[in-house]
């Protein structure tokens, strides 16, 4: 491996150069099979070769690249995230991990290693769901967990999965085909921008996944009586807005009474929403996040009680839905370990801290057992053009991934 | 005068005939100087001819109709409210006042009575302002105090106000002979709905006006950070709307601690407004009205100062823009007295209450000395089909008016 100044410069001006492979010349959007997702795949297979991988397309789309161990045919070790993007994003999320792995085999390649385990590095076609509002679309034909239904969905224009798939190239007959067996596979690894500011407030290049966060989504709606602002006194009111104002706030208490919990009031609508009438209806969505499923469901329950009771104290009707659960997918204790000693031989502290946001390692949990390592990101800023991360923590990630390579042992495996 | 039954049967069946003078034929609309608002002259012309008055349409299409004192030429009492309506209107507001001044002023001339002052029912063409986007053109043209470049204005058909009083027969540059002198008017009296709920839940047909509220209009723009709302931990978040929750339980508590005092956060826009995105922005206006100035400035004065403390606090940037600043117009006290001692020769309470909305009687307040009696509305529902009121109710404020009338000496003038 050259010095960790060339590797990080390496990894970032492929980023840079995978960052024109976009849909827009103005900003960067890069959707599943598009011409810009195999621009994509071409740059990548053309790295992957150079760093001794024998390199497919899947039949979804995933670029998958293999570096065999000793022998030909081992179960392999998993370097994986996607290579999509969501409109107008950042050049990072995702893209940074596919590189780092092929950083990293490109290190032991160089150095003529060989492992006990084959070294696969997949660049996952889709996981933000852009095109066809439905995420995690390239790890779960990966883990084998992709319903044959989603292959009818439709774009914005009109054109089908299956359609797309046949003009990428590919026989959508064959979809099922880009799942992989579980005795192939011995682990999956993920290296992913943190999109927080834990690690930029704690100065620190690197972190280890312990949990992604099951979430809980809930729609509430207020119903008041709407007035006139000027001629109801206050205590004849039943003001919808403010009642919410108490729901937004309860959820901000609940919420910061764990530290691994959050919770998010992101929309709130007011109606008819002149300043001269008192509000009669809002509806508002919260979104509840937690490692721990428990942890989640215990701050739901309280939320869901507790904007009951202030509807009834203000005597406002109250209508509650839950449009959304997933449970939390806990990483693999071994596996973060190892990562965690892998940071340790780089002389740095570890950060064990849970992502709030989901990743393809949730769907390949179906297929295997999953670590992932979070990389610090400028102002925990994602999903938007100002995303940044620093070529020294990129190559701080690649080390940390080698050096988990070098001690990684397929021997113990299973979720 | 007939009894209390047909007096109120009459002024009902009044209102429902005028209600079908509607540029709609589903709800009811009825704009400043279209055709419908000449049906509703001609109706109410009529209604004032046989209640032995001398009626005409003023300059600007106002509709008067004059009740000669026991002399001819003697200062008038007004008695005035609006005729147009806001669209998909309720039938009440505005109309009800001409239609009890018309059945006071016909009992006295079915009696015989002559009143040691003359007696005019304004019916004012505009006081809501939905065709030319400014209120009150109907009152301040008769109180002096319109201002020519009104008369330039454009409807949303493109139709200035000068052309759509040429249209109505009239001739705009005769606009200022609609101005009456002060020593033409002995005093202003408005009979209105409440357009609040305090006489319905007090149960109590009608209420003695104090003051007319002023009123402050606030936006306030809450400035934060937009993050993912699963990864940034709830300590570090700057996120507007739990700030902007702050501050709309602020205004609450600042404006219940006086009985008279009102404020509103109507509207509320929250960017960028995604379920899964702490919000970063927050617009909201704020609406003050108090009867008293020192109040409303006590209280403004408190939600700015708190309101910035809370973003202070918060650590989000606040922008606060005071954009609509009214004066209160007190009804004198005199004139306040006589409709109270009417009310009492009915054998009913006083109940003394200010009021919220604006009326006709704060720009002929500019002219005259002014006071206004509430009559009770189902709910306090207004500017709404649902608006309405009992006949029995109608009955009692035409009486409680009738009686005001006789007990009424011009003598003492002034504001």
């Amino acid at each position: 491996m050259s010095s960790a100044d060339a590797v990080g410069r390496e990894i970032m001006s492929r980023i840079e150069r995978l960052s024109k492979a976009s849909e827009s010349d103005a900003v960067l959007t890069r959707r599943y099979l598009t011409p810009e997702h195999r621009k994509a795949n071409d740059l990548l297979g053309a790295w992957m070769t150079r760093a001794d991988m024998d390199v497919h397309v899947d039949p979804m789309g995933n670029i998958v690249g293999r570096y065999e161990g000793i022998e030909p045919g081992m179960p392999a070790l998993v370097i994986g995230s996607h290579i999509d993007t969501v409109r107008d994003a950042g050049k990072y999320d995702g893209t940074l991990g596919v590189l780092v792995g092929i950083s990293a085999v490109d290190a032991l390649s160089r150095a003529g290693e060989r492992m006990p385990y084959a070294i696969e590095v997949i660049g996952f076609g889709d996981e933000e769901g852009v095109r066809y509002d439905s995420t995690f679309l390239g790890s779960r034909s990966v883990a084998g967990t992709l319903d044959a239904s989603l292959l009818e969905r439709i774009d914005s224009d009109g054109v089908s999965m299956s359609q797309a798939l046949r003009d990428f190239g590919l026989d959508p007959e064959r979809f099922a085909d880009a799942a992989r067996k579980a005795d192939e596979v011995a682990a999956y690894v993920e290296v992913h921008i943190e999109q927080g500011p834990v690690l930029e407030r704690e100065n620190l290049p690197v972190g280890v996944v312990t949990s992604i966060a099951g979430q809980t989504r809930l729609r509430i709606s207020l119903l008041g009586v709407a007035g006139h602002a000027g001629t109801v006194p206050m205590q004849y009111r039943r003001d919808a807005l403010v009642s919410a104002a108490e729901v937004i706030q309860l959820v901000e208490s609940t919420c910061s009474a764990q530290p691994e919990l959050v919770g998010t009031v992101g929309s709130l609508e007011v109606r008819p929403g002149a300043v001269n009438v008192i509000p009669g209806r809002v509806d508002l969505t919260i979104d509840v996040r937690a490692p721990a499923d428990a942890m989640r469901t215990t701050a739901v329950d309280a939320i869901t009680k507790g904007a009951r009771d202030i509807a009834s104290r203000r005597h406002v009707d109250i209508e509650i839905e839950r449009f959304h659960d997933a449970s939390s997918c806990e990483c693999n204790n071994e596996l973060s370990r190892e990562l965690a000693l892998a940071v340790e031989t780089h002389g740095l502290p570890v950060r064990y801290l849970p992502s709030g946001a989901g990743h393809d390692a949730m769907a390949m949990a179906d297929l295997t057992r999953v670590a992932m390592l979070f990389v610090r990101c400028a102002g925990g800023i994602s999903h938007n053009p100002a995303e940044s991360i620093t070529a020294e923590d990129a190559a701080v990630s690649a080390e940390v991934l080698l050096s988990f390579m070098r001690r990684f042992s397929p021997a113990s495996r299973g979720r």
